[in-house]
């Protein structure tokens, strides 16, 4: 996938610090990319909505501050660019903003370091793990529709899923049983069945969470195994990376959905995409504290708009 | 204050393992309390905005994934208050939603934890400092008035304001620069002055922090002296509880706004109030790593609801 991001970068630091910083970095490469694309101006932009998986949301304070636009500051971990989308395109379209932003990231080494071992300790990592992504995805969500764009046609927000899981190293297990309430109360609530999509995207299950939310869908009478995508799973080149069950983190389904889904809905390849961003809800003070995994996904309905 | 409150703990560890499972106890009697008083059902509640100060959210997670509700995790530091208010009277005034939950909480030892140092330490805390709140307020919107309650009116959503603060025993400082520009953005938006407001009540800026705030309106030739009110420096009584600057965290502006405000809101006491919960965007990291304090508020118009 590496030549269609708009920008990639050859140092992990991005010529910062640390690597906190650079994750910072890359959510301003990310907004000024998104700003310049779409034509905008940042004075006109309305609201940001962004977050991270750090605590406290610490890329995203020091990655927009100088964009000096009015944040809602988000936390959905890996869901959280259905979350930003989602509240975007609901201030947009009540007429609240004609301009908004939406954008996540992640980074591999603030991710592990937050959430797993130091870097230096080199653990092995289990065949269910992810790799994060580091990367960082932002989408300009505007009131006026142009052809040649997408647009957002409704939004299923999740609830938290819990089935009791406690193994961090593997989220698909964690995420799936959330993916699959979110879908279902999707297809429920607008009264469609799964063809109803030409595609149903989800974040980051990986290979086993993808597995799993097959086998809870075929309970259902649903066969997605031609219809469902994953972002983790699209995102590294198995044989290649070496990244185990796929990629994740909150930057893997921002930046599969600008490189890749946007791109193949905008060219009218798919008419209709339910993207489902996934996230696992953990930190490491609740996973030493023995808590289980909730899992959560909130569902975007994004489709090609007609000439 | 104690008297006011719906529900007072007598343990710290709400009889729980830990602290962390202890906030998450607040959330839920905070949510099952705003649930009874409004007359509601857990299963007419569209939508959850929440959050606290834990990184990746852990107090709201554990704390409402019994309400199974469709949760938007939020993340303004101590003014998560104000950005859950705004988010979900922008849903329900847009006809998203007919009732959603508004909640944040706060935990002296988890945050201590989660920003300073180990309790066991028994560090000595400078009088600029703050205490930060053990407490979780939550607050029912829903589409009908009725009198005897309150309604929100507007919002004037903050950006992040970086003077380069790097105090974390300080946080008022860091945060009345925030409070500042997002005060002034209202009058500008709304083209009223600071008499416009019975009231203006900061969260949790403190001694110190009032004091900057009072500076700088003066500087634009308003005199907030008997106006403003900060919900920190209510919280606590100083001489008993030697609290120093004040108290802090989500819980400050969330309780203080469901115990004291609303209700002289709702009996018309004060007419009109412009709440800014106030936030101090640091963690651990950032904080180690040398990163200043950027801060943000979120402005909320709350008014009575007259006969």
């Amino acid at each position: 996938m590496g030549p269609l991001f708009d920008q990639v970068e050859q140092d992990d630091m991005c010529g910062k610090d640390n690597w906190e910083q650079a994750e910072s970095a890359l959510q301003k490469q990310a907004a000024d990319k998104a700003i310049e694309k779409g034509g905008l101006r940042k004075t006109d932009l309305r609201y940001l909505f962004a977050g991270d998986l750090l605590g406290q949301l610490i890329a995203t304070s020091f990655g927009t501050v100088d964009l000096e636009v009015p944040l809602f500051g988000l936390y959905g971990a890996c869901s959280t660019m259905g979350e930003a989308l989602s509240l975007g395109a609901m201030a947009v379209n009540a007429g609240y903003a004609n301009q908004v932003l939406a954008m996540a990231s992640s980074h591999f080494a603030t991710a592990e370091k937050e959430f797993r071992f130091p870097l230096a300790y080199g653990n092995q990592r289990p065949m269910s793990a992810t790799w994060t992504v580091t990367g960082a995805g932002c989408v300009a969500l505007a009131g006026d529709r142009k052809e040649g764009l997408a647009k957002i046609t409704g939004i299923t927000t999740g609830r938290m899923v819990d089935m009791g899981t406690k193994d961090s190293m593997n989220m698909g297990a964690a995420m799936a049983p959330a993916a699959f309430h979110t879908i279902e109360q999707n297809l429920e609530d607008f009264q469609v069945n799964e063809t109803w999509y030409d595609k149903i995207i989800t974040g980051d299950l990986g290979e086993i969470g993808r597995t799993i939310l097959l086998d809870f869908m075929k309970n259902k009478g649903r066969d997605l195994s031609e219809l469902h995508m994953d972002c983790g799973m699209e995102i590294y080149d198995k044989e290649q990376q070496d990244t185990h069950a796929g990629g994740s983190g909150c930057g893997c389904s921002a930046v599969t959905l600008c490189s890749y889904i946007l791109p193949k809905i905008q060219d009218g390849t798919w008419k209709r995409v339910l993207f489902v961003p996934t996230g696992a809800l953990l930190s490491n003070i609740s996973f030493n504290e023995g808590q289980s995994i909730p899992g959560i996904a909130h569902a975007v309905v994004i489709e090609h708009i007609d000439g």
